[in-house]
C-alpha cells in the first residue's frame, strides 16, 4: 500500500456559512474554488460542470438553496420564493434524482420552520444531508469490499467509468468507495479508468484521484474495455448511477451501458454502487428517466469534421444487467425491484 | 439524394514513376500530399499514421518497395537487399495483413525478373494491386447494398468504426462502400459515424468524406454507440478489418469488439467488410494476430492525469459475433470457416 501522493481537495465547501464549489472543469491541472453568494452562479455552475457527479450536485444545491433564501428569509413572499428558487434549482440539470430530491428537502425544511428561523432550519438539514453522504459513502465502502476477489499472482482488477469519486460526492466517492477501502486494507489493486468521453471525467478525475490516493491505475480509452475485459485480468466494473428507477434500471454518464454489455458478454459482474438518494421509487422504469442531450461542441473537437452530433450525456442500462447494488443499505442482489425496497424506505425519509 | 459537397483526395497516388502519399494526420483541416523517394520515408510515414487502414497500407508498401528498389536494380546484391527492404518495411506496423502481403508480392515479383527488369515488373504489380482494389471495392459496395433494409418512414441506420472508408483504401472504401453505392442508387442514410479514440478516425476522416459525399452523417463518441442501437434507428453495422484469421475472427481497430457485442445485445447485424487480401489463411486464429500497442500519449491528453496507460491499437471480434463478411467475393455467411474458402483461394494466388 503506497501513500497518498497529493490532497484531494473536496467538492463542496461550507464554511462559517459560506458556500464554495471546486471548478472540477479545470482539474487536475488546476484547482480553483468558487465563492456561491448566489442562486444564478449556483446554478451556472451547475450547469457548466463545475460542480457534478449527483450526490455532490444534491449537496451543492441545498447549501445554495440556503444561501439563496437568506435575502427574503424575512420576507411574506418567503414560501412563494423560496417555491420558485427550489424549482429554478431543480431544473438547472434533469437526469440526476439527487438534486431535485436534496433542493426539496431543503424547501421543506424552510417552509416548515417560516415562522420561527427558516435558514437555520435549512442549513442544520443541508449539513446533516452532507454528513449523512459522507456516513453512506463509508458504508459502501464496508458493503462493496467484501464482493472483490482476491485473485492469486495478480492485483485485483476494477474496471470504471466516469467519476463517482471523492469529487463527485465526497470523502470516498461511491463507485470509488470500495477501491479506498480495499486499498485502506492494504489490498493489492488495479484499476482500469475508462477516459469517458467527450468530457474525459475518468481521464482528468478519476485516474487523477486515486493515483494520487495511490492505487494503481490504467487509463484506457472508452471503446477499449472489452480489450481489457478479454485479458482476464478485470474481476468486476464498479460504477456509480445519477438515478435508479423503481425497477433497477440505473441512468448513469453515456457509456455505461456498453460497458455493463461487454461485462456480461465476459461473464464480469457489474455493480452500481449509490446512496439511497439516488434511489428513485416515483420513477417506474429508466424510459421514465429525462436524458439530457449536451451541446455537439463537447464532442465535435477542433479537428473533428464539422457534421451533425448525436450527444446524450447519460443512457440506461438496464436492471437486468446488474449483478448488485452497493449502497449504504449493503448489498443488494437481484430480484429487483423487492431488494430495492430497503431504499425505497430510505428515500421516502 | 445530395450532390457531393467536396472532393476527397486519394490516400495514395501513383503518377508519373513517383509515390505520394497524403498526410491523413492533418485531415480534415488541411490537405497535403508529400512524395515518397525512399523506403525510410515511407515506414515513417506507416509508422506516424499518414498513411492508414490496412488496404492503403497495402498499396503503399507495393510501391514504396519499387521505388527503395530503383538505386539497387542492377547491382548484384539485388535479391538480398529487396529481401531486407521487404522485411524492414513489413516490420513496420505488425497487424495489418494487408503490409506483408502486398510487401512479399512485389518482392517476389522484383526476384523472379531478376535478370530482365525487376522494376518495371514490380511497378506493374503494384499497378495491378491499386487496381485490384479499386474493383474489389466496388464488388463490395455492390454485395453490401443487398443487406441494407429499407426501413419504412426513416432512413435506413448504419453505424461504423473508424475509417474503412476512401481514404483507408481507394474510391469507394471496403465499410463505407455500400454505403456510397446506397448513397448512389438514391436510397436514404443516416451513418452513426464512432469518433474512433485514441486518434478520432471516425471523426476526422470517415465521418467528413461521408458528409463530403453527400451522405447524412451523426457522429458520436464511441462509448455512445450502445446508446444509439437502444434507439432503434440503426438497422447495421458495418466496419473493416486489418487482418481476418482463418476461422473468422476479426482484427480490427481497438473499439470494435465492444461495437460488434453491443449489436448482438441489440440483435442488429454486424458486417466486417473486406477485400480477400485482408484474409490471412497461415493464421489460425485472433489469438494468433500480433496486437500492437501505441505510446501513451495517444490517450493521456494534455487535459488527462499523468498515469500508466492501456493503449491497444486494435481488438480482435471472435467469428461467432459477425453476422457476415461482404466482400468482392459476395457475402460470406457462417458457417466459417468453411465459407471463407472463397477468400482462402484468392489470397492465395
Amino acid at each position: 500500500m503506497s501513500a497518498p501522493k497529493t490532497s484531494v481537495p473536496e467538492a463542496v465547501t461550507w464554511e462559517n456559512g459560506e458556500l464554495f464549489l471546486l471548478d472540477q472543469r479545470l482539474l487536475p491541472h488546476e484547482v480553483v474554488v468558487n465563492p456561491i453568494r448566489d442562486l444564478d452562479t449556483a446554478i451556472t455552475n451547475i450547469q457548466r460542470l463545475s460542480v457534478r457527479g449527483a450526490p455532490a450536485i444534491g449537496i451543492a444545491a441545498a447549501y445554495a438553496l440556503c444561501v439563496a433564501a437568506r435575502p427574503y428569509a424575512t420576507s411574506a413572499t418567503f414560501a412563494d420564493e423560496l417555491n420558485a428558487d427550489c424549482d429554478k434549482l431543480i431544473d438547472a440539470r434533469p437526469t440526476a434524482i439527487n438534486l431535485a430530491w436534496a433542493a426539496r428537502k431543503i424547501r421543506d425544511a424552510g417552509l416548515a420552520a417560516h415562522n420561527a428561523d427558516p435558514i437555520a432550519a435549512m442549513i442544520n438539514l443541508a449539513e446533516k444531508i452532507h454528513a449523512d453522504d459522507r456516513a453512506q459513502c463509508r458504508r459502501i465502502g464496508e458493503a462493496g469490499l467484501e464482493l472483490l476477489p482476491i485473485p492469486s499472482g495478480r492485483p485485483t482488477g476494477v474496471i470504471t467509468h466516469c467519476n463517482a469519486g471523492a469529487l463527485a460526492v465526497s470523502e470516498l466517492g461511491t463507485a470509488t468507495a470500495p477501491m479506498y477501502a480495499a486499498h485502506g486494507a492494504g489490498r493489492s489493486l488495479k484499476v482500469f479508468v475508462d477516459e469517458t468521453r467527450p468530457l474525459l471525467q475518468g481521464a482528468r478525475l478519476t485516474a487523477w484521484e486515486l493515483d494520487a490516493a495511490g492505487i494503481d491505475v490504467a487509463l484506457l480509452c472508452d471503446n477499449a474495455a472489452a480489450s481489457a475485459l478479454a485479458t482476464g485480468e478485470v474481476d468486476c466494473a464498479i460504477v456509480g448511477t445519477d438515478r435508479v428507477a423503481a425497477n433497477g434500471d440505473v441512468a448513469n454518464k453515456i457509456g455505461t451501458l456498453m460497458l455493463a454489455i461487454a461485462c456480461k458478454h465476459f461473464g464480469v459482474p457489474f455493480y452500481v454502487a449509490c446512496p439511497s438518494s439516488t434511489f428513485d421509487p416515483d420513477c417506474p422504469t429508466g424510459a421514465d428517466i429525462p436524458i439530457e442531450h449536451r451541446d455537439a461542441a463537447e464532442v465535435r473537437r477542433s479537428d473533428a469534421a464539422d457534421v451533425p452530433v448525436y450527444n446524450p450525456a447519460f443512457d440506461v442500462t438496464p436492471a437486468e444487467l446488474v449483478t448488485a447494488f452497493i449502497t449504504d443499505e449493503g448489498v443488494l442482489h437481484p430480484p429487483y425491484p423487492e431488494t430495492l425496497a430497503r431504499l425505497a424506505v430510505k428515500a421516502a425519509r
